[in-house]
């Protein structure tokens, strides 16, 4: 066995929690105690890219069980030769994380798996009327008593054991019940709820996760597809109606479009119970856990990606940025540096404003009056009018109007010079000019200074 | 003006509908009669890669409104000179989608605005106690009278007015409907909800827009952002609540990662009532519309995009495949040639399974017995242990195969083959042979044939 890998203790409780979860706590909700079943190697091995080999499925399933996932989910060992071959590797390699193997609920798939050295299995069988009869053909009796003659199997191994359907949302519900309520009394650890065709909304996952938790008294796993863009909303919904369990995979790979990804369930349950989930999870390892992933199965991390999107943590419009330079919560739910990540201003582009551009001032040791701030902002909007500045554009522009301004203030009065300029020093705090609008910093601009025939030439 | 386009009628409704949906109409629900209200050219404009000129914003435009979205939000003719300028030219466009600028509840702002020709204003101000401290620093009474003042300058001049809060959903819910319930009196059009910083989820969503519902008579919009994961469930909680208008964006472009995309919406709205989202929207124009944007703004769209990634309609696991080929409704709910897109069944792999492999040798002419297709299907999985084929060598290998099968066939009886092997018009719902596992499958392959030393000589 690996070492226990205790984290450091959580932080302090932040302001920026949602109101509203502080006020009351309902008993019913797992949003604070559920446990991740990472299916990257079982889910994701169905992305039409995946192919991994024993060496990148253990780099996976290592870099899985020391970022803290409470389960790692394999392929079926029925599947192929090297998949059984690689479930046994995995399993001797002595992880943290229980393994566990995805297998039909069928007595000769069953067999193989108990064989090969995981913690559980979880059985699966198709349950809607589309399934029954274009899939397997199998009707609620004969999968009754299927399922229990399989799960006592695997209960007498001394395994742990799911029963799953597929496509839950568009079985029947009371057939469904009544399979799980059979399945709870013959001894099964959990019993899943997919949504595999990933037609569900938030709302009905809540009504069918609440209804089940008061038919069984085992934990309840839920498996979400994304096709209509709901399967981390659907997985917060679960566990808010009591769900235990939820699955996911590196970047949602997975079946079409995929599954609820590991790095958007972690940033919705930081919004949940921020030390909770960073008591669990080492929050900083999802980019490299994302790159190892997206590296072997040649995608990219989307542009918009939960967390490590090279844009989730970019301030742009003047508002936004002016706001986030006075408190961070003002617009951010998560804190960048709890992910490793670093925050950005964007101030080279016509909706920039003036207090992120003095914010960059401060930053180089620029001193200038508010006055002057808001006249070399109109020049940058101007300017990004034509086209976007960079960072190395817009600092030069602000020191070329740096000198400019003291320049002009030396010539005017040079013993006044300093009660003008502003020292990098000074405390932004103290500022008590009144907040013009931007079209008044527009106007001011272009009545005292000349338009910039071109960007590069201004620049220049 | 441009003619009004008339969608074709709609088809028929499908049998795979979520069956909660069907049974019982919900009278609050709008998820049947809403608008959207597209920012690509306001929020999309704070993504941090996007820089619009004139003629790009013209093309967006004319591309959301050939699409069919009701309404386009334009970035504030406050922000540059740029900006009001592209503002009146797209007024100018005579577009069927009504033109609206998105300005700060400030009189100076709304007066600007209203001069450029747009059908409406979206005003917002910041309602939360973090931005009421951080960002403009005014009290609620402060907030009430001015947007009274605002909301009826622009009413005076025959406009539509939206008034919105910021961060909605950490104001407190007591002052946020007092307000609304002020405005609402004034005579403005809709009331905006907005979860600026991505923390609401859609139980929140569906409680406040509900809570609002009852409170004021205009039309109630929303605008998600996507931090963590929940903006196109928390769009569609809030049209179930009774929420009359959701703003997107393509592909969900702006402030950090994003808003609720255009076709994630699509796709969701589509699930609820197909034949309402197709008689609005062509929706085989989304492929179009993203990649004009993404190549805009320099992105690649996101391998696991809703409808439109490359993979949202490929099957790859064996049971998958075998079900789908039989009826697509099994693991699809959404149609892919609904949206101009298409279906693949991929086979080259260890998950394979011998129906899909069936079909392709049926697509191509090959007649073979099911235990033959058994055998060659165990021959492909033991092959994509190795690495995963590509369907030229999968059709390579097939074809070897028939090729021998048939000659062994003429070998041991030259009379009787014609009783064995099966053309590629025979119907394959006659089969009847039991459904052997994939061990079976294994197995057979492994005692009849020997195993290819590796995969390029097996297809030399």
């Amino acid at each position: 066995m690996a070492p226990s890998q205790k984290q450091p203790p959580a932080a302090p409780a932040q302001t920026h929690r949602v109101p509203s979860l502080v006020k009351y706590e309902d008993l019913l909700s797992r949003t604070r105690d559920f446990s991740i079943i990472e299916s990257t190697l079982r889910e994701g091995e169905q992305f039409s890219n995946a192919f991994f080999d024993t060496e990148t499925k253990i780099a996976i399933a290592k870099a899985l069980d020391d970022f803290g996932v409470e389960y790692i989910e394999l392929t079926s060992p029925v599947a192929s030769e090297q998949s059984l071959a690689d479930c046994k590797a995995i399993c001797q390699l002595g992880l943290k994380a229980k393994i566990l193997t995805h297998v039909r609920c069928h007595m000769d798939d069953a067999k193989i798996a108990v064989e090969t050295g995981v913690d559980g299995l979880d059985l699966v069988i198709g349950t809607s009327s589309l399934l029954r009869e274009f899939s397997h053909g199998k009707d609620m009796a004969y999968i009754e008593k299927q399922a229990v003659e399989v799960i006592n199997f695997v209960k007498s191994k001394g395994l742990e054991v799911r029963f799953s359907s597929e496509d839950s949302f568009r079985s029947d519900l009371v057939d469904l019940l009544s399979l799980y309520r059979v399945v709870d009394k013959a001894g099964v650890d959990r019993v899943g709820i997919a949504d595999t065709v990933g037609c569900a909304d938030p709302r009905q996952v809540y009504d069918l996760v609440r209804t089940l938790r008061g038919v069984v008294s085992c934990d309840i796993e839920c498996h979400f597809h994304n096709d209509t863009g709901c399967a981390i909303a659907n997985a917060y919904a679960a566990l808010e109606a009591g769900a235990t369990h939820i699955d996911t995979s590196v970047l949602g790979i997975g079946e079409r479009n995929g599954i609820t990804p590991l790095g958007g369930l972690c940033a919705r349950m930081y919004t949940a119970d921020r030390e909770y989930v960073m008591g669990k999870y080492k929050l900083a390892k999802l980019r490299d856990i994302e790159n190892l992933v997206a590296e072997n199965v040649q995608i990219q991390v989307p542009f918009n990606n939960y967390i490590t999107g090279y844009c989730a943590f970019t301030h742009k419009a003047g508002i936004h940025a002016k706001a986030i330079l006075n408190n961070p919560s003002t617009y951010e739910i998560l804190k960048p540096e709890d992910f490793g990540m670093t925050r950005y201003v964007s101030i080279g582009h016509r909706l920039t404003g003036w207090n992120a551009v003095k914010n960059r001032m401060v930053q180089l040791g620029l001193g200038l009056t508010d006055a002057e701030v808001k006249q070399v902002t109109a020049q940058i909007k101007e300017m990004a009018d034509i086209r976007p500045l960079n960072i190395e554009e817009v600092d030069t522009l602000l020191r070329k109007f740096h000198a400019s301004a003291e320049a002009e203030r030396i010539r005017l009065s040079p013993s006044d010079a300093s009660l003008h300029a502003r020292s990098s020093n000074d405390n932004e705090g103290t500022l008590t000019a009144p907040s013009p609008t931007a079209t008044d910093a527009v106007n001011a601009e272009k009545s005292r200074l000349p338009a910039p025939a071109d960007v590069s030439a201004a620049l220049a």
